[in-house]
């Protein structure tokens, strides 16, 4: 028998922290032997079952561990989802980090506004850049996406290059006339790519990702059939690229532009500042100047086009924005699309722009909006620039994730080399193979207010419980030595029922507690305890009763 | 000049108590002088901003002062958000119901899990039947929708038709060859309409809405493509027709069907006896037999098509039915659409059935579902069949309605013929006119467990508050006579912080909390609300600087 050749070559890992089951919090964690380097660092959106949450950040206990073996995170864009957690991240891991110019200076406005005790290094790269993390280089490479200045990175390992892709669209005709930088995907494709880790957003969505310059399209046709009325625009702050068209067809039609909402103004200055956007002197005016030119003068930009509430678009349908009202002479243009889980709040913004008078474009009835995540043939296409060995879906839910991987199959790759991982799993390739191997610690983090980390499950579940049916508190006091009841029971609710039109329910629940607490007092050996599990569970049997509703009982019964 | 010529003919009022501004909760009144008749009596699902609330029905007030005037409820289909108020509405108007047999058939099997103390006059009646109602005569057409013996209402007045679309669609190759009655729509259209109020659920959809026959050619596909794997379908109870092609299907392909979820039982059962589905004998059999047949000869149709927890199918994907387990052989068929609102909740079941390692069938990704809801071209079609005078368009969302009148103007209606309503608004038509007429009350009752209207704005804010930030309670007992603290204060806390982790904190909070008893202790006055203020204020000032979070705070300070 043939002994096994001892392999030269060390491991590569890859696992993820976030991006996997779900749509946001990306960070993928790739490592080679001593060196490991992360990608991404984005946060999450609560959703339903985590009220009150402010956001989500992935645990990075892993990397704190091993931070003397982190060279670098390594950021493909601006996006939230890519960037959010680096204030909390960095509390701990002092790295540097690398990203295109746009995407430092939306980090750094971030980062001023969580103030760290330290200056981290925040490294200006350019696509086509080569930055060196050890045994591994990481070269960035030009995307299209729904930001700009995004990248693709191709990691190159002593086993072959991981190609990650970011969030990535091919745009043929993009509005900074940056197109994808193909011809490298492809140079890197033909010296052999070892793993592709690709977006997987749009995965279930046939066809193929139009270009931002559609929209502008629909813009003209909007601009032109509305010369008499005032124009507002709605769409996501960072999409820097739409920005510019609304300003271009503004100037084009004789329109001074307004913005108006705290991350528009805020995003528009650092693209402006730093180049990304270009307009003439005078195209913007303060949004107090807007009563000095007519309707048919201004276009007005502005956030909210999630219909978040107190963003600047919900305050002006709903009458509380200090410079703008929405009234019948406006055309309210929604340039996006609902964020699933979003769609009935944009809805409602929607019905209350009709309602004030307005006529109103949004995603459901107009082309106004492109996604910025390639759709099947273009995540086809890059399956076939980069020819992967390996492949492993990422940014996306499980659904997304297999739709993915039925695409690759249908590119020729096989089921074997296709992984569909989750987090905190490790998928290992040496020479002889790439397999699942193990696990790292994974896992979310809650922020709430200045908190991290101290809302958790148990938490969450009080906090739905409460909103279900509400609370009743009991509160007594008693002498436990003379078995008496000093302080004779009372019933306070909250979200539990209308008090004032229930106080024949009141009065029959000071009843049942009255009762349930004597019984209990007389029967008293040594654990209060005891008295205030007796009053709790003959009120809440009472009440499921007689109004089949569980809400949670606290008796607060006071020894005297 | 002309003394006004006094008109004979009486006046026509119209308005609605549910299904403007919403979809759900249908409920329209139209009078004639002293007749009055109501279409629909539906019920609505609670939104986010409603926690704990079971279901919504219409205000009936104004009918319930004015039940001596009327005639009758007439209702479209079998629909929740037609019938659903049923049990509620009849408890206080005892008048008679009329609808079509499997209506009826619903209807019953709702009322008896209700139990009223009378039994209500619910009469059946056949498409092409015309019911006199006072001066009204309400006439029921044949229309196609998602669920099986749906009509529209054509109301004759003294002043010409109303014609109610009910929900509809133009099905020409529906499952039970009953094609919409076209010819006696055109045939009143010729005749002359008043007044058409008209389904908008779709308005914002382009095109012509598929037949329900077209589900069936993805049927063949999936079952043609799958014949070693067991095939599971969700789908909704009511659509009768869709659940019959699913059975046709299995019994061409030698599968046995088992049925799971209760109002899927309920509704095949009832449908079945009244002959509004057909199969051959043992075509079905009971989900405890499904263990005794290999997995390529079973089909399972299953409720949660909505991802509902605690539905069938979320059940089987969690692993927690009690007959079924999805596994990697399984083909899941989701034939149905997510109802806005619903989207994450059947994003998770999807993801949870391919983590099961099931593959499965949505309706992201595959034709495998139609509407039952008129889409623009098909609107557009009633339009010209019904060529009504005056448009009022219902079933919709403020947008609905709005993108519904656009499409009117589009056929040649008047603006000022078009009346997009609100709820309790009044229509009122007379020989001289149309015109919005005033109010009747209106408003939503939310079913909460038993109780109706007892939880209102009041209960659900503080329901919402409870969830955002949890609750804090704190104890104390004070001998108000000699300035004294009885029991020292102590803090409970629900849904704030985890207080394991948090000792730190509870104990500064516990801090906050005894200096501030003590200070107001020793100022009392009189009032001992003034000491509970000022323990509140303080607390909630610390938790706010200290985890910007805002608490509800309950004091309970007791004297002794």
């Amino acid at each position: 028998m043939a002994k096994k050749k001892k392999t030269k070559l060390g491991k590569i890992k890859v696992a993820a922290l976030g991006g996997l089951d779900e749509i946001g919090k990306n960070l993928y964690v790739i490592e080679y032997e001593s060196d490991i380097i992360v990608v991404d660092c984005g946060l999450g959106f609560p959703d339903e079952e985590m009220p009150g949450v402010d956001l989500v950040i992935p645990d990075i206990s892993y990397l704190e561990k091993n931070v003397d073996r982190l060279r670098g995170i390594f950021i493909t864009h601006g996006h939230e989802d890519h960037i959010g957690a680096l204030p909390y991240v960095l509390r701990t891991l002092r790295v540097p980090v690398y990203a295109t110019r746009l995407t430092i200076g939306i980090i750094e406005s971030k980062l001023a506004e969580h103030k760290l005790d330290y200056k981290p290094s925040l490294n200006c790269v350019a696509a086509g850049d080569i930055i060196e993390a050890g045994d591994l280089t990481v070269e960035f490479i030009r995307v299209n996406h729904s930001i700009a200045d995004a990248c693709a990175l191709a990691i190159r390992t002593p086993l072959g290059y991981i190609v990650h892709s970011g969030d990535f669209k091919f745009d043929l005709s993009p509005i900074d006339g940056e197109v994808m930088d193909v011809k490298r995907l492809a140079e890197i494709g033909a010296e052999g790519v070892l793993l592709l880790m690709c977006d997987s957003t749009n995965a279930e969505r046939p066809g193929y990702t139009p270009s931002e310059r559609m929209v502008g399209t629909s813009f003209d046709h909007i601009f032109a059939s509305h010369t008499m009325n005032r124009i507002i625009v709605a769409t996501f702050s960072s999409n820097v690229h739409r920005v510019q068209q609304i300003i271009d067809h503004s100037v084009r039609y004789g329109r001074k532009v307004a913005i108006t909402g705290r991350s528009m103004l805020t995003v528009v200055g650092a693209a402006t500042r730093l180049g990304y956007m270009d307009f003439p002197d005078g195209a913007i005016i303060d949004i107090n100047e807007i009563k000095n030119y007519p309707d048919n003068r201004l276009t007005i930009i502005t956030t909210g086009s999630q219909g978040e509430p107190m963003s600047a678009l919900y305050r002006m349908a709903f009458g509380d924005h200090s410079n703008v009202s929405v009234s019948k002479n406006d055309i309210v243009v929604i340039s996006a699309n609902a964020i699933p889980g979003n769609e009935k709040l944009v809805g409602k913004i929607v019905n209350e722009l009709y309602r004030c008078g307005a006529e109103v474009y949004n995603d459901n009835t107009s082309p106004i909006h492109v996604s910025g995540h390639a759709c099947q043939e273009d995540l086809k296409f890059m399956h076939a620039l980069t020819k992967p060995k390996y492949f492993m879906p990422i940014h996306g839910e499980r659904r997304h994730l297999m739709e993915h991987r039925k695409l690759a199959m249908f590119m020729g790759e096989r089921p074997e080399n296709i992984f569909v991982s989750e987090l905190g799993r490790v998928l290992e390739i040496d020479e002889s193979g790439a397999r699942f191997s193990g696990t790292i610690p994974s896992g979310r983090l809650l922020v709430d207010g200045t908190g991290v980390g101290d809302v958790g499950s148990v938490v969450l579940r009080d906090r739905i419980l409460l909103s279900q049916d509400g609370l009743i508190v009991i509160s007594a006091a008693i002498d436990t030595l003379a078995r008496d009841i000093v302080t004779p029971p009372d019933i306070f609710t909250r979200g539990f029922i209308y008090v004032k039109e229930s106080e024949e329910l009141m009065e029959e629940m000071r009843g049942v507690v009255r009762d349930a607490l004597e019984r209990s007092v007389l029967d008293y050996k040594s654990d209060i305890s005891e008295i205030k599990n007796d009053v709790r569970d003959a009120l809440a049997k009472f009440v499921l009763r007689r109004v089949k509703r569980r809400p949670i009982i606290l008796p607060i019964i006071l020894e005297v």
